[in-house]
């Protein structure tokens, strides 16, 4: 197995940072050591086969995006990056791990699911990939298949208070499954939007002519993800089950889920990073249709009501846990183009996975978070989160070799015609400038990515068997 | 310099525990490596002078304790640790760094005060210590004095709301020294209790004839800590100030606190072992004079009203970041019988030092808070907040070599007749059994305790330079 | 038309007292005066039919029971009192107006749901009777018919967030129904209870042999009475429907209402005597079936909690507005014992509208609430509530002759064998003892009750038109 | 003594509307009667001397004006309206009862300044007036005259936590005076800024060179309200006293008062017109030294921050409970510019006494406030605040007969050069247009102002013995 030492680098993780070389044995990070390549005497540098020179950088552990949704089926049509397509790309931007959804629709049992999603991964992904579960049709057969999830590596599941007719689970479904949920050590993943008054709102703004991409926004008002949130924390706090809600985007959610933490619960949220840069009134009010390269949900809020600033301030303070980008990629032509005249009829969803070790940096450079909290929610909370610490998450021996080095005085320049790498045909960070770079990815012990070259290879990347979380424990 | 290799244990930090070997080279940690006492082919174990087997332990960056008063006058009395005294007892129990407070008296120089506490410390302390600032006289001269302290290495100093007439400052002296503290970095410590009022009460209560040791927790009521802490964090909002809040207690204190936080402030607080496990009825009501050993200031709170359940929720939840002692002992005989007939008169304090780690581990045994959040609120967060880690705080090269070998099969019998080395003529903790040992001290990479046998010396201990809190950079 | 003059008593309004006499000619009260029989030199009482003695009494308007169910169908029974009988017993305990719920079922039309109840109670009352609307089935159909509502004097409807498959509306229809709400000034009332997570609980309940009365109160936990009421008020946000919640009993609901209200929303909160008094473990805990008596919806509430407590404390600092009975009466034999075995199957419901007034008069007596908080609750936010304000609810010329004098040297013994008049075969208040006696009613100028004897007549109730509630314009 | 008959108006109390005559017997109402000028057969109209005719008008209770400062001494000066021009002015805008503040200054004696205050009032004032007592010396010997308040129809005082050096009081003295508060029923009402703080402030902005009116509102700055507003709530929690706050200006510090009200504790808050209306950058900020017009404290605040708009909602959600002036006229010339360079030397204070009822009835025509709660918030409540309803604030038999006729198709224009009647050489409100008028005011019994004549005299008003807060018993 070959042998690597990452000398000169500044390693940085969730509490501090060091001068430090880090030396990767195979697949495994075999020590981290003062600088210098000498230990005892034993001359490190001249034994291993390769030496990578991170001077005047950092070098941290691989991004991981708890939240993709490769080639996922919706509304018709289907995510446009494949799991490799989309791996590839988060490995371009630093990302060595995703956790991606395996979904049972209704009608369908859980295990076919998780089986049909294993196989359309398997032998595609640059990177390891790891899954959470959907439940789509909670019942008495998938309540019993939730029970054997962690045997399959699957420490988390989803349910869906949106989408009804869909995902949808009611109220009385979604207590059974926090039941079960609580005992079984599994995470209660929530996407929390009232579906059923958002629908009835959605109708009514059709009716009155209101058929732009704005008014996505404005029929998935914050009112109904704010009601939601609530709503899961007291069917939480009655169940015991532990919760984590996906793409938090309102300030009264975050005030939701920061109250239930201080009230002791098992809480937490996460953000993405069209919630912290971008808005209802630049994007998806833009000209035309153009907003619909933004239709998301939870949707971009307004940025008269702070909502944006208020979540970076979360970030800092801890009531958001982490960042993933709920990856969920459609083109503009033949998908995005449903929704013409209709905003309820464009595909939901937004594609970030190769941009979000880069987007978070900048909040570093911008003064928003410091650098061991970009480490930290960018791939360390993850891996604690999800049950993968230890292997994952942390430069430590014994963890897998999954190691980004970046550059503080690098630059990237976020474009389509750029170095866009994600099966799109737009990019919804066009002209987004970061003042940072993604030098070199290491996945297990293999340098995938290397001075703007791929160098990785489908298959490469592995499934990753996740435990209960590691908050719960 | 000697070498040693800690081997075999399972080293555990504030984000996650690893089976992993330490290497130490002289004071530093050099390198952290995967077990199995080799490298590269590299015999590692046969390289050093020493191997200290760590199997089935923990191994973990030695204790902070970023709260003492040792030898401090008070109330014509003095502390009866002295810095060799209470350095000992805290190695003993597994802390290698205490930050003890220089005192300006009214009508004295800070700088003269941060000189005589160098020279009761230099050439008597068993471990590492750093100073905090007590600036008990806010004038033109002291605040120019402050803007001096970080080159000093001092990064933080402390007010009391408390104590009128000996440290109190009124609230214009708090708003200019903030605005002093905001500008040079300083991390503003805050004793959070009402004085003037506190004050008014017990000459009410003594006018009462009660005169009991009781009566102090009464007169303190936790109404006026709330407040204290209210007006801190006003205070600190308008002035920019960062700041931190020593020895909370109470609940409703706590949720200030936290409601300053979830808006964006950089506000932080402290607990200390006995606002999570002592009361107002079960000790501070003992028979007699027997409560006079528990007077403390904050008052330990009503086991009633359940503010040491929520002391350990908010250790859980970070709504309190970490735990000192504030151990400023005074012995039963000759000190806290000064206040028999009149409990204003009884020395405040409460020895702790030697006895923080194994009490907060009996909350991991208990299942109130995770190992990994053990070594973040002992060792870690104390680093951060007070501008030592990478030195302090953290198993990681180039740290010094702080290091304790914990025990969780180990048994510690608390009691003056067992293994007490603090210098009391009684234990607050009397009686208290712990899960778990600590079996092997190491500060700056020389063993100081092992097998229950001292190994140290006065004058060991250095002085630690501190740069600014690490969670404002 | 008989004219009588009430003379030498304290006229107790919701701001004040002062001492009075009160003209009544015929229907209407004519004047309030000094007191003294005279104006102006003219000799009033000598020019009355009547003169009723108030001295060292209380004059005071009509109680108005808002919240009351008479005859109503429920699980395969009916409330046991009918318009008869319930407003006899109405008109015993000092209340002169209640507001019936007419019901609209599933398939039903709103307005032969309507017409129904007119004929059940025409010709039958005697005290005067209003009408909220149910709306069980919210559909296009109901949402028109909603809008004709106020023109029949019917200026509130129902929703349930309860009772999946009887009243039960979700999300949607709620949001649709709100809508119409707001646009027509129509008053939302909510039961704000999770019904489907509720139901999900009974199951879980029953299938574990948890049948009895106790139960029922476990299984409507206050988590989602507080969620519930929760969701409604950000419906109400989102719609800018007025939002009134029936039979609060949860602290934590209370705090949502309160929270809303600070916020500036149009939210109201009604409780019961029963939340006042009663308890999860002294009633509903009772003996065997004997809990049956007080099963109700929502429950009775855990002592241990404080919600008692609260909602006392709620009702002097306004976070509650009113207090209604939710009478609702069935008898143990024939009804109540459906449900032995299955708890689930026992009608809902406790009859009190007898014994409301004197209930909340011994909360004066007991210094909950002041005597001017006394008519406030009971009659004259009732009728600003729900529209009848100048007619009902208050002593001034103009208004309806709906009088009460009540005596606090009397006293009250409640007991079935004692002076009972509601139609049922015991009574939840069985024991209570009341320090003050309602010694003469009189409806509309007729004297229906006066020093333990009924003078009214079935027939004599008329149907009081209500218009937008006041606290809307 | 002569009669009067109110006729054809609108009653309007705290509760509702009534078309209702009102008869004036001397000094006091003697009815209220159903219109039409007979009773009974008697002829009413006929019997009396004068009939007023209030067709198409509102006939209300007098304004009840609970914060004034007739002829005060301040920073050097005295506040420029002396009891006679003060009343006068409050007669002419529907004022019919004023409570002025008696003073005890550093080193005086209670009654002594109670007694000087009479003397100054004594056959000078238009209408009635009260007192209360502020406190500028806690000491044991005023702490003994606090218990005799009561006894001279004094049931409120006030301390300031603001002007050290001139009525300051520290939080011991606070304490103190609470403890007596609590116990002889005595309402403590507050000035809650926190002074020190503001004068370390006030201190560092002149060093600054920021000497003009605008950074009056920057030194005072919100923060330093709240912080005061929840140190008294907090202090009043720990004494049992009721707390009433003066001049609630900013946001935050209303939801500190919201937050103890739901939390059981007896605390009330006023604002004033000029905090509904005016702000830090509109007026404060005015060109050159003329924002001087608007000096006081607490200072008009930032319209970014909404405080206005919150202060409307506030009164309409009950969370502030009345409206008075802080009528404390200074001229510009020979007054005000004393702070010419120097904002710390400008005297505080704005008149308005002759407009409070104006300015909040166009908050009725704006929509921001009920009719029935203009009447509450400036009379009504009032009364009770301040233990006189029965006498004042209600339009009942038994009450003094002061009563405003108010024409709702009126029209007043405020202006220097138009009807000012305060003794002050500006207006704090020039060009403010108020759709309504004050076409009559009765001062018990006698019209005092109609048709914009006014028919007072000096002297007709008489000292108001004040009982209890009716708040409170």
């Amino acid at each position: 197995m070959a042998t690597t030492l990452i000398s000169g680098g500044t390693v940085v993780t969730a509490t501090g940072r060091s001068a430090a070389d880090v030396l990767v044995d195979g697949e495994k990070i075999a020590a981290v050591l003062a600088p210098g390549s000498t230990l005892l005497g034993h001359d490190l540098a001249g034994s291993v086969d390769t030496v990578l020179d991170a001077t005047g950088k950092y070098v941290i552990p691989g991004g991981i995006d708890a939240h993709t949704h490769m080639q996922m089926p919706f509304g018709g049509t289907e995510a446009s990056d494949t799991f490799e397509t989309g791996t590839r790309a988060a490995a371009w931007g630093g990302t060595t791990t995703i956790v991606d959804f395996a979904i049972q629709r209704y009608g369908e049992r859980v295990m076919d699911g998780l089986a049909a999603w294993h196989e359309k991964a398997a032998g595609e992904c640059a990177i390891d990939y790891g899954f959470h579960q959907i439940i789509g049709d909670v019942n008495d057969d998938s309540l019993k298949a939730m029970e054997t999830l962690p045997d399959e590596g699957v420490s988390s599941y989803k349910l869906f208070m949106a989408y009804p007719g869909v995902f949808y689970s009611d109220d009385a479904q979604i207590y059974k499954a926090m039941r079960v949920g609580a005992e079984t050590g599994l995470m209660t993943m929530m996407h929390a939007e009232n579906g059923p008054a958002i629908d009835a709102m959605v109708t009514e703004l059709l009716a009155q002519g209101k058929t732009d991409p704005y008014y996505h926004g404005v029929a998935r008002a914050w009112q109904m993800e704010e009601e939601a949130t609530h709503r899961a924390i007291m069917l939480a706090n009655l169940t015991g089950a532990p919760l984590y809600v996906v793409h938090v985007s309102a300030k009264p959610a975050v005030e939701q889920l920061a109250a239930a933490r201080d009230n002791g619960q098992n809480v937490f949220g996460e953000t993405c990073p069209q919630y912290l840069y971008l808005s209802l009134e630049d994007q998806l009010g833009a000209e035309g249709f153009e907003g619909a390269k933004w239709v998301c949900s939870t949707p971009l809020r307004s940025r008269h009501e702070h909502h944006q600033d208020h979540m970076w301030q979360s970030l800092r303070t801890n009531d958001i846990q982490m960042v993933a980008t709920d990856h969920c990629p459609f083109c503009m032509k033949g998908q995005k183009d449903m929704g013409v005249g209709d905003f309820s009829k464009i595909p939901n969803g937004i594609g970030s996975v190769e941009h979000r070790m880069d987007l978070m940096y900048q909040g570093v450079v911008d003064g928003k978070i410091s650098l061991e909290r970009w480490v930290e929610i960018t791939s360390t909370t993850p891996a604690r989160m999800f049950g993968m610490y230890g292997t994952k998450g942390v430069i430590a021996p014994g963890a897998d070799a999954d190691v980004v080095i970046y550059d503080p005085n690098g630059h990237t320049s976020i474009g389509l015609e750029k170095t866009h790498h994600m099966n799109m045909d737009y990019s919804a960070w066009e002209g987004y400038e970061i003042e940072g770079h993604v030098d070199t990815v290491m996945s297990r012990g293999r340098v995938v990515v290397n001075n703007n070259e791929y160098l990785g290879s489908k298959g490469h990347g592995q499934y990753v068997r996740r435990a209960t979380s590691q908050y719960l424990v």
